[in-house]
């Protein structure tokens, strides 16, 4: 549950968290609400995505950054060939979609004299998301049951009497709306089916099968088929699935042919909305092939293999070296981006790699997290970093990064999870949300859509290390703004 | 599920189902959905609404119709009893609100040449509802997902390719916000605290304990929370908790006291919405304390008690007299409103108690249902009436009535339910809600609000006598207008 990121100076008894969590539960059962997820759409936000529609564009410096990581990591290995294979077959669509996620935390300069004083926090990103973006749809249930709670006057804040002016400083979430409506924007952008024995155009929705997170992933399509016109949203399993009830013609439209129900006639997808194929496991001979198809096609991708691989945290810490923004960046707004970095070091032969080694050797890693350098949110290791790298072999050092530990205030709150209801200092990471719609053609390119989209809050207890809700540790939440 | 309430000539095979199951089971989880229920908003609706304002006006005949089940049904006896105690007391509020369900099937004439041709079939009223009425959340959230499924291409209908204009064909259903908007009527036509303690008002939601209906009670209450500006809604358990947590004031406006959680200030109740006190049992000492205390006061109610008396299957056999329409309606509405009733017979000694007795003495009721003239719903004899009738005291047969059993015509379809998918014959009934707000002054009665407010459509197996969705009979269904 947790009711807001601010100490809200209450701590209830035991009577009256039984009657909340019954309203709580209400709630939930009532919104399809099945786990628990900052609106500040900040000048930084539109920035990123700019940032990283550019990146995608830039396969030589992708490229160049990405490289070592070829011959250690099969996701790697198999995103550069698949984009080879699909590349010498034709550039097929000019159009590229994308769904960012820009994860932040409020950062406290450790030398502060007032370690707790709010002005002086700094928003630092924690990682910068563009495949298979999750969470939108939990974020925006829980802030709306959030501005429920609040207007009942259930938390009893101050003016619980005004409850309606309580519940406006709880921000409203648009992300569901904003993410169909770049999608359908998309499909718009496609145009009419180009082969003959397709009467309609579609979007196609890859998702990993057995999904145990329909209710994050299925409000997107429901929002597409809600539309008007409604925008025809079909969903098939990675793999197999794919494989079997899709078709690519020798001019690359990617027919869809409806599993059994729908109608007979094929329709060609339009756009490709990807929430599986982001684990180097997903990568045996089947899944490589479903990704080629799906590459091989003229259907716009949300988002573009390069746009994937612009996801590695290896790409995140290239940014942070010097000069490296301004390649994509004006000035202006690379020193606006700059502010959100927090120090990232390679573990290679270079010159930060050899300071990275310095800061290893000397033993005192405690304001460090390393991480490997494909991922941006799992796998950390948070302690006793020196042991973990002299435990492995020194070649594979390379597969990680050192980030600087983002140092955020506490607030005390309370949260409801899988493993109970405890009261305590909480932490919350703010993600925000880009929709983003761009054209290449040849060298010129042109961005048709770059908006924020939303946003997700998350909360953990502070001595917890990780912030993943799937695992149990961390709940969405909704921040209170002053 | 139940796809519509047409014949689709279409059976799927086990493969689609296991996929159509799939799909509706993440729309069910998405949208908060436990369960699963025509838009004809006939001109006999709006009628039924008046006719029963004007009985709830109606003490006299009301307690004439009513009074020979005080001495054998308790529930009888609180409500009348109660009634009088609150009205020695004074009548404090004029205004009264009441949400209605006219439930209607499909009747064919047995000797009809073409006992399928629909356009022979009448709409006849199953029973009249005016308390407590449910479903109206249910049958929202399923019409809601038929339409959706229906745009998908799912049931695979001859327009599969043109789904948009297929979805068109499935009503829509406004029902949560048309009741919602009764009660935030009723709430501003309270106006203002009278009660100089109270800064605010709030309608009161009265349930029953342990409820495992909240999906259908819970969603007019969040609809309430989410209008500008926001109407506080809060709910209290029949009983212990309402006497604990009300209070009455010397010049009866009744006090909120929120337990423990919400505001200090008490708030003044504008509207008492009744989801509890239908059923005998519940009036025990503390259940007749707790209709007492919420009768005795100001707030208006939905409904009256008097409205609530007219919701006896004693009343709507009443109303089939040669006659007593008139007393209400117009003879031009009271024509209307006549074409859509059966036969319905009381068992006592008057001069059609004989003619009821007369068929049961002739053994065949095979065309009639027997059903206690207290309920709507339950509690029904469908076989071996004569053999029950002869097994229970001569005295006792006042307490039911002898109703000329409908006669729909089936339609083929699937049904999930607790007890698994099942495809074959099914019937249907057609729920219509009616929002009434209206005021009276001495002899001058004025209606305020007189509305449709939605539909609810419920489905079971032909050869199934109750239509109990609870019980596991009935889903809730979706007709598909031609």
């Amino acid at each position: 549950m947790s009711s807001g990121s601010v100490d809200i100076g209450y701590v209830p008894n035991e009577e009256q968290i039984i009657a909340l969590l019954g309203q709580i539960q209400d709630w939930q059962i009532n919104h399809g609400s099945l786990l628990k997820d900052v609106n500040s759409q900040t000048e930084h936000s539109s920035i990123y995505n700019e940032l990283y529609m550019a990146i995608a564009r830039d396969e030589e410096w992708l490229h160049d950054v990405t490289k070592e990581l070829i011959s250690t990591q099969p996701l790697a290995n198999a995103l550069w060939a698949i984009y080879r294979q699909s590349k010498a077959a034709g550039v097929v669509q000019e159009i590229s979609a994308a769904i960012y996620r820009s994860d932040y935390m409020l950062h406290m300069n450790a030398k502060s004299s007032s370690p707790n004083d709010l002005s002086e926090a700094t928003l630092k990103q924690v990682e910068f998301n563009t495949f298979s973006c999750a969470g939108a749809s939990h974020a925006k249930r829980v802030a709306d049951m959030h501005r429920y709670m609040t207007r009942t006057g259930a938390y009893n804040l101050e003016s619980a009497t005004e409850q309606h002016s309580d519940a406006l400083s709880l921000p409203s979430n648009d992300n569901i709306e904003s993410l169909a409506s770049l999608l359908a924007s998309a499909h718009a952008a496609y145009g009419a089916p180009k082969n003959k024995t397709a009467k309609r155009t579609a979007v196609l929705y890859i998702v990993q099968p057995h999904n145990f997170n329909i209710a994050d992933e299925r409000p997107i399509e429901y929002a597409l088929w809600n539309r008007d016109p409604p925008v025809p949203t079909y969903r098939l399993n990675w793999g197999d699935d794919t494989l079997q009830h899709t078709s690519l013609t020798d001019t690359h439209e990617l027919l869809f042919h409806p599993p059994g129900l729908a109608a007979r006639d094929p329709l060609e997808v339009s756009v490709i909305y990807m929430r599986a194929g982001y684990e180097g496991h997903e990568y045996d001979h089947v899944g490589w092939q479903t990704r080629l198809r799906l590459e091989m096609s003229s259907a716009i991708k949300c988002p573009s293999i390069l746009s994937h691989i612009s996801t590695f945290k290896k790409v995140q810490q290239a940014l942070t070296a010097p000069g490296e923004l301004e390649r994509f960046l004006s000035p202006e707004k690379a020193a606006v981006i700059r502010e959100t970095f927090v120090m990232h070091y390679p573990l290679d032969q270079s010159a930060e790699g050899q300071l990275a080694r310095e800061i290893v050797r000397e033993g005192d890693c405690s304001n460090y997290i390393l991480k490997p350098s494909l991922e941006g949110g799992g796998n950390n290791i948070y302690d006793r970093i020196p042991e973990f790298l002299r435990s492995i072999p020194a070649a594979t050092w390379e597969s990680y990064i050192l980030m600087q530990r983002i140092q955020p205030p506490n607030s005390r709150n309370i949260l409801m999870s899988p493993g109970g209801v405890e009261e305590g200092p909480v932490v919350s990471e703010l993600g925000i949300f880009g929709a983003c719609l761009w054209k290449q053609t040849g060298q010129k390119s042109e961005i048709l859509h770059n908006s924020c989209a939303g946003w997700t809050f998350k909360s953990k207890h502070a001595d917890i290390e990780e912030m993943s809700v799937v695992k149990g540790y961390g709940c969405f939440d909704t921040p209170m703004l002053k």
